[in-house]
């Protein structure tokens, strides 16, 4: 017998990979411009033009043999330096090179760190809505997932809920603000106070218990009041898992990082901890070229106007339409209130109007289904009187 | 407490990187061109001229939303086909693109893999010496590496030694070949051999046991008549870690793959288990630029003849010097026969004459010393007057 856990792992295909390879086969049957794929979330506007420049000047101006060799484990020093320079000056953080380890992306960041965290048995909270792999990486670090309901209507957290899950058990939270799938940006004073909680809680059972804030969708915030507060400013034991997928559209180039808060005082062991647990993962390094790229244009970002355009766009059309769906600050999906009480239901309607969209069950709420908006404005024009129809067929059902 | 285990790991720092940080101090102490460093194996040849000139047309080409965006977590179809049929064509093989699994790297291929295939308490064996992360690869994936000596003076398989090593509970049988550090590749009849006696084994324990090829110096071998054997050809359970680090010199840029032995009569689980491990060690998928890079230059190699030149160069003076060697088949590593019990204090002395390399205990291998000779040919030129004065401090002692 081989490893049954991961062959069920490696078997079983996302309903949202499934519901995209029914979409390509649905479009070759009757056309790509009558299918509305709203499915995945792979950046729809590419990456900035800065991407192209800043790769080429490097490939014509560094030596190869630097250029594509290993750097550290953690990353070239000079790259971290810049990196945590920039978060400084943006977060008045005090943060060194050393703080910083550089990785293939979010799903690495957060393989990582809790592979550094967690023993046997720990317990990781997270909020649903939440990304499902969040529950395969912490079952792979030896723990398990508690998933939190969170506030009817708004999405944000429901510290009474929070409040009784945690346990003697809870190794740390995991937070992701904006949201996938919901959208939602967490207030400042609600990270107040679950620091608060999570101070609480770290001295009644004497252990500290690690904020993680998983980060790719930081930059993709739409409206200037809107803050993603830094966890840092609010909580020594706090860790940011960050990613340029979204940020400069490179999802499948696999750069970002992870953040140390050196004011925790078991920093030097928590940091040790994510050298180790990268090595024992097989990382060995973030991509070499990328980076080097990412010292050049670690403040650039790509059109983010898009989304903000295709956020308004449907969020004002689907509520005249008669969808319950609350404004997402960021990211780039909405979550829309399921019309009957099953939104696999409501998800198989929306595909006889040739709509793609993703039933919540999946991120661990139930009524729901999420609209991806990273796609072309055209789409959605198109893809506007399919939702109205959805809508009307439950009106006069 | 967070997971000692991997704080363990991230602390201790490999005594390569050791010698190799001591080496950095003492350049700026005595001059780049006094310390003659052999301690690391990172490639000393640049990236062919092909490498860049793909990569800017890659660039000014491709739609950059495709480019960047993920591939499959598998790696991009097109490429997989690409390599499928080559490897059909060099080795006579009938792998589909379905047969092949893109990776971050060879390590990243050894841990998908060993995850892919372990259960608590299974066993890997391999020969020591071995490069060694298989022992901290293996226990993450919760098994336990067995490393079996090899035969004296050749450094190839002893198999009375294998045969007593193999239980119930071997899952796989890791070979590196060319190997680090001995750089010894295994002749066609001891891969016949071994896949006789795994077959023998698996039969009689009614489990298969896996062959575990893991192929980074694959194509750096310097005489024409050295032959490396393809195992599929000889093994059905069988699967090809592979990387492009040292062949096309871009080790910094994590490509490779896992190639599964379509002829196993479990191959659709051993497949899925990659696909699952993958997932949940959080790999997503190879570097996409990297994947496109591969799909045009999958049959270049960097210049193998500087590596060829200074192993001549080398083993013909460390042999007229009186040091016992092996010459080495391929790889760019010497494994010298230590002039005293312990190869630790050798290497100790070796530092008196500014000679820096790595004792084999770090290999599982007492008794010898490491010579990366991945190095620029004026740097031998440079350290043939030290080895000579190594040597002779040991005859005039």
């Amino acid at each position: 017998m081989i490893n049954e856990k991961n062959v069920r792992l490696g078997e079983v295909r996302s309903s949202i990979r499934e519901l995209f390879e029914y979409g390509k086969k649905r479009k070759a049957e009757i056309g790509d411009d009558k299918v509305f794929d709203f499915s995945i979330g792979n950046p729809s506007v590419p990456a900035p033009a800065e991407v192209r420049e800043a790769i080429v000047e490097i490939l014509q101006t560094y030596d190869p043999v630097q250029l594509h060799g290993y750097t550290s484990a953690q990353g070239d020093y000079s790259v971290r330096q810049v990196l945590a320079d920039y978060i400084n000056s943006r977060f008045s953080t005090k943060l060194t090179a050393d703080c910083l380890y550089l990785t293939c992306g979010a799903a690495a960041s957060l393989t990582i760190t809790l592979n550094a965290l967690l023993n046997a048995g720990d317990e990781i909270i997270t909020f649903a809505p939440f990304f499902p792999e969040y529950g395969v990486f912490t079952e792979h670090a030896g723990g398990k997932l508690i998933a939190v309901g969170v506030e009817e209507g708004t999405f944000r957290i429901d510290f009474d809920k929070l409040e009784s899950a945690i346990t003697a058990h809870t190794k740390g939270v995991i937070i992701n603000s904006p949201n996938n799938p919901s959208g939602v940006v967490y207030p400042e004073k609600d990270i107040i106070r679950l620091a608060e909680l999570l101070k609480k809680y770290s001295e009644k059972y004497g252990e500290p218990i690690y904020l993680i804030s998983d980060e790719p969708y930081r930059e993709l915030v739409f409206d200037k009041e809107v803050k993603v507060p830094y966890v840092m400013n609010y909580y020594p034991h706090s860790i940011v898992c960050y990613s340029y997928s979204k940020s400069l559209s490179l999802p499948g180039e696999r750069i970002g990082y992870i953040a140390v808060n050196n004011e925790m005082p078991q920093f030097s062991k928590v940091y040790a901890g994510i050298c180790g647990a990268g090595r024992a993962l097989g990382f060995v390094c973030a991509p070499n070229l990328f980076q080097q790229l990412i010292k050049k244009v670690y403040n650039v970002t790509s059109d983010i106007s898009v989304y903000k355009n295709n956020r308004d766009r449907l969020y004002a059309a689907l509520v005249d339409y008669g969808f319950g769906v609350v404004k997402p600050d960021g990211a780039f999906y909405l979550f829309v209130k399921s019309m009957e009480e099953s939104a696999a239901a409501f998800c198989e309607r929306a595909k006889e109007y040739e709509l793609l969209i993703v039933p919540g069950d999946d991120f661990g709420c139930n009524g729901y289904a999420r609209v991806s908006y990273c796609v072309s404005p055209e789409m959605i024009e198109r893809a506007l009187p399919a939702f109205k129809k959805l809508s009307e067929s439950y009106r006069n059902k």
